[in-house]
């Protein structure tokens, strides 16, 4: 995470992406519908205002680059200074950014604005939660493909400010054979050489097993990762031993904070959690506005 | 709920609009990317798969029409068929719903139809409860536009199914003078009479107060409805009291299941949750696939 | 309208709106198709231009916010400067802008700028008319949903700026039970009933009633506002006694400007006309260029 | 007329036009918003409904293609049937189609449906009104690029419905050398020079001629087609009898019902109208419904 | 060409053309997918950049604007400094342009800049050749609707850079009457009566004709434009002896380099080479860069 | 080859992929702007007409499925039924599919479906001819990104039905860090390990290496694969005893038809050609049709 988050402003090229901008303009249309009528009916055109972003909770802060792109999304003529970095911890009270511009403006974007950070701040809060209860093991925290539809490049990149790492983004960046395409392709073996033979040589072929038995087989097959399906912690462990370092190995299945810490000392390099993304409540942070 | 339950059907013109539809392209070129290598490589195009949809947790449904639309919009070569109605409560095990077609499309697809119907169901799940803690109140529990980019609707229509009611969908349906309106209109009787003065006579003029003083200027300026911001219970039920009627009273501002009851206790109309919507963890469903 | 034009620019933030700039962009790839190609046979690169938009005929202007907008989605190297506000009536001969740049740029670019202000301001301008006729009465003009497909934000816009009200945007920011809806529904009591009970809180209900009878019982069901369809001056004089000041009361159907001042002295609230919109002929208005 | 008329099935493949089915989604997602919730609230699922399509006054029928498109967008479960074909003439009360299918449905897309076929009509019937004054000359009515944005393939296609005929489609489909591209250019020789010299050989050349003097320099430099602006009759019958059918003539500029037949008495080939597109009322239809 | 290069700039609005940047919008999206991870883990967030784009093949530049545009896409934060005009000669070490900014941006633009540089120069290098290998004759070298999809606009600009020129960019900006036209409209004389009677004033009639019998029809028939469809030289010259003027002639079929000359002394006007569009070779271009 | 060609089918999906569609639906549009006029005026609107794709040059065929998708875009009035299977070897006068349907539907249509199956048979062709050349050496001859911009996909799955294999897809589903990245992460150790430390453990990391050296680093740094970037043969061969099967080896840089074996030879495992996608001519078919 140290190193993501020296590394931030680089990803600021992922604020640039066609998807998160057509993200930001769905949003907006979808919150302004035809037009705030409030602040037009109650807000004097040369108003001004400016505002501070607090937190409001103990937590990680996620998204702040939306803050920014949102307004201009709204026109451009709001100003934002950021306080923190993508990655930072937060405590309540503490200031986040500010911003300044005509006060319609900064009223019509607030919520928008405030929806986005707050929700990838929670995913990158839990993360680090999960991400605390493993330190100290080799075991790395990874996200699933279990995100909010239309969210996930923002959802994946937000569990990286937390400290976590990312599986696969889609069906297309990463070869992970289930149990389904293991009765497809008539079992491991079969399947593994057919994924070997055909793949993009940049990709790994990652396997999932149910079994010791087919952990064995893997191997045998040469699958570079394999991925241990709701496995006991005992089996992870028994496994672990088996794989001996062939193969990238990668815990799943229903992995709460409370047993988190016991499946990353069986020695597994990757632990997956659905609920980093899927299950994270929202982060609360405010906007202060002040009127000129 | 029940009611709604019963109009369920009428729901339906909801996911023919355009934008839900643009929400479930997007989210699918999201999931697929330049499409899924692993089955591409490992299930032969002749193989055909079944698919039940099973609950796995207590909860609400809520969703099951976009699982046919991600499957529609994927080639429309997979047939999907409810065995549970939107609303209804699920117990762990219980059977929702059935697809059938190509092993291909079901794999390629199971993953966007659950993200889609876990986290409405997750939605309507924490929706039912807060109804229930307060049945035999006349509070109506409420959402917020704390909803998550891209998903207003379809959270919003999740809320409905859990037993809620809508508050405005967006900046455009509703006029809702808060703390800054006031502030830039020059105060409540200003902000309010500008609002009557220029609103579309469909929309009533709802204003946020921070206190009675405030609540009865709010009357006297014949607001629609108020809503009472993080007020304590018993100023609550005092701003109930005075008004009497005359006006829509909402509670809003950190309403939690432990203080549900309590506020509904004070006689309020409607009380808003943003928890529901920003919060809500998803309901664990699952696809268990058979190839044929 | 004076409070209208006075706030006008708080209306700027609508053409921000996604919508909005995505019709310009659409409009300009149906006129551009693949590009100007007069203009590029015969227009030096080099050569620039100024302009003066000038009114041709007495009317109200709007519109103007997008000749901006349209020479700012030609790559923006075309300056505007506005002589007249949003609002302002409009003779023959007076200036009401000026614009300066490329001279391939302002020839490519006037076609569509003129169409866009010359439609809006025929619409103020008709709308200016009726209110005028109305002058002295308490009636509201408003518009209706009979708009042009995919100009309806602008075009409601332009009834503000000439002074008229809004009625609903669309399906969703407001209740209007019709004639069909009530024979679905089961009557006025059981429609009216329906929708106070599912409504979002800050709607009103309005009912259109047909006769004196569908008026008192849209009274009795406590009904918001009631529409008088097609009524005869008695009777929507009657129907005014009748209401009493209880709900807000709107004439509809057949409105012109020969019989809209009879209906107002009705007593009304409102008197809804469908041609503001898609029956207004278009302001003349010219771009006189000059090459520099 | 007749012609097109017989053809006029052959222009369905219009209607397939990627452009035209992005209209019809964004004038429905403009119109329903986040859905019907008077139609959701008082309409119950399983009610059906049939309507019938109006004629209320004397017009031509353009459009009707566009009803079925619209309902085909809701989700394609109300049938239409046409009992009259495009560019019929039309009396009041005739009958002009059926529909048929969920109650609601044919009420939600009912308003969309008619703002097209009324706005289309109304074109059509306009167009009329020219081509009937003309008739017995050899002058054809032609549309202009005066057109409603977003609508202008309608728009021309309504006027052929009409009987008139179409000029250039964009500023990419047609060469037409106007007063300032001649400045630019150096005056009428040089501008047709370089106009014929690069514009593909598919695009006759066509210069605006304000004089007879330029009428003259035009003809000199081998111009296709000549456009008269806003020359008096005797002005265009000398023009006509100078360009003795060495060119196309066309007259132009403030063309009325007026004076058009004056005009073509003059011998011109072509007449264009701004106001065919751009001031045409709307022709009044309704649809009656009927539920079951 | 030395014409079209004159004009280059003139060009630069096609490249603000909706279609063209949207297309720009989703090439990037095809290159960098969820974001360039490569650049994201190897290159610090503050390092800069300084390139040189370099000819390593003789050829002719087009296509640089969108360089520009490309990085505009990306963030804005690259500067680009053309240093040769498009339809330029290219020689092999020849310096384009240059381009300055983050390292990050320079990068992950790189590609797709180059791309289509490539591609563009490409199509002009091959039309350069068709052109010179006709120069002295009268015939003019032009496209056909043989593009790539999706690039039409550009590989017509393209081939004017070439010192080509354009036949219709589509179906809509042109009328060719072609062998299955004819066949429906039932032979040469009543399609081109057809056409002449319901086309755009704007627009010449080309007929495609297979035999010197067909010539004399379409002739009879006052086509404006003949395409001789695979002809010999020898039928070619005698169809350029007997049109005599009268019509445009297109010689158009597998037109290759080492057939053109031949085809050109034949004297028709025009010669269409499908190949300049459709099987264009890449011209090799690259991007030296360094890193500050 | 003949692995994916069995497969072919479920190649399928991929023509259901948003981006796909929405290439169609631009690539129609781009083509038809505002419709077919030629055929509007001369196809009477019940003709019908069949035709047979055929080939006219030998080669292999791929982009059978998009012509179907082009006629569906279109109405979907349009059967086709295929004679050949993709990645089928092609001779000329093979019939390759029906078409049949409304003419003018097959008319307006064919230029398009061509326009598609000539490029990508033209890519797969060439494809064909690479792998022919390295038949019996292991070297897989794969892809790169220098692909037309907006048709990537498509490319990529023509080079598949060729026979060869894919490279990385875009920036986000591969990791290659060129010469610039090395510069900027501080050299070969450098780069590779920071790309280990925070790459998705799916994705192998490939490294590109212009120097015996900087293979020895790379293989140290523990590459999973590395490319040899403009190597001589005996350098490559060199590399290749080196590596010895520690690392995917991969030749790249200006290989042609004439130097590839030479250069499989050397041992690599894959050789990297952009020509099969930057520079294939178009594969001659055309459509013969005829009408009923």
């Amino acid at each position: 995470m140290a190193r993501e988050s020296r590394l931030a402003t680089n990803n600021l090229q992922l604020f640039d992406l066609p998807a998160v901008s057509d993200l930001i303009r769905t949003a907006l249309a979808e919150d302004l519908g035809r037009g705030d009528i409030t602040t037009r009916l109650t807000v004097p055109p040369d108003a001004r205002a400016t505002g501070t972003l607090l937190a409001k909770q103990d937590g990680v802060l996620a998204g702040l680059p939306l803050v920014e792109r949102v307004f201009a999304a709204l026109g451009g003529r709001v100003a934002i200074a950021a306080l923190a970095a993508e990655g930072d911890a937060l405590v309540p009270g503490m200031r986040v950014a500010t911003v300044e511009g005509p006060a319609a403006d900064v009223l019509i974007g607030e919520r928008l604005a405030l929806n986005f950070v707050q929700q990838l701040s929670g995913v990158a809060t839990l993360t680090r939660r999960y991400v605390d209860a493993v330190r100290g093991t080799k075991a790395r925290v990874v996200d699933t493909r279990k995100t909010t539809p239309g969210l996930r490049v923002l959802e994946k990149y937000a569990v990286r400010m937390g400290g976590g790492y990312n599986h696969r983004a889609g069906l297309d960046d990463g070869i992970l054979i289930k149990d389904n395409h293991l009765v497809a392709a008539g079992g491991v073996t079969a399947a593994v050489r057919a994924a070997r033979a055909g793949a993009p040589h940049g990709l790994k072929v990652q396997v999932e097993c149910a079994s010791l038995a087919q952990v064995d087989e893997a191997l045998a097959a040469a699958a570079d990762a394999i991925l241990l399906d709701n496995m006991s912690v005992a089996d992870m462990t028994d496994a672990v031993r088996r794989i001996a370092g062939r193969a990238v190995v990668e815990a799943s299945g229903g992995v709460t904070l409370a047993t988190v810490r016991a499946i990353a000392d069986s020695g597994v390099d990757l632990i997956s959690v659905g609920a980093l993304t899927h299950s994270a409540p929202a982060l609360d942070l405010s906007l202060k506005i002040q009127l000129a």
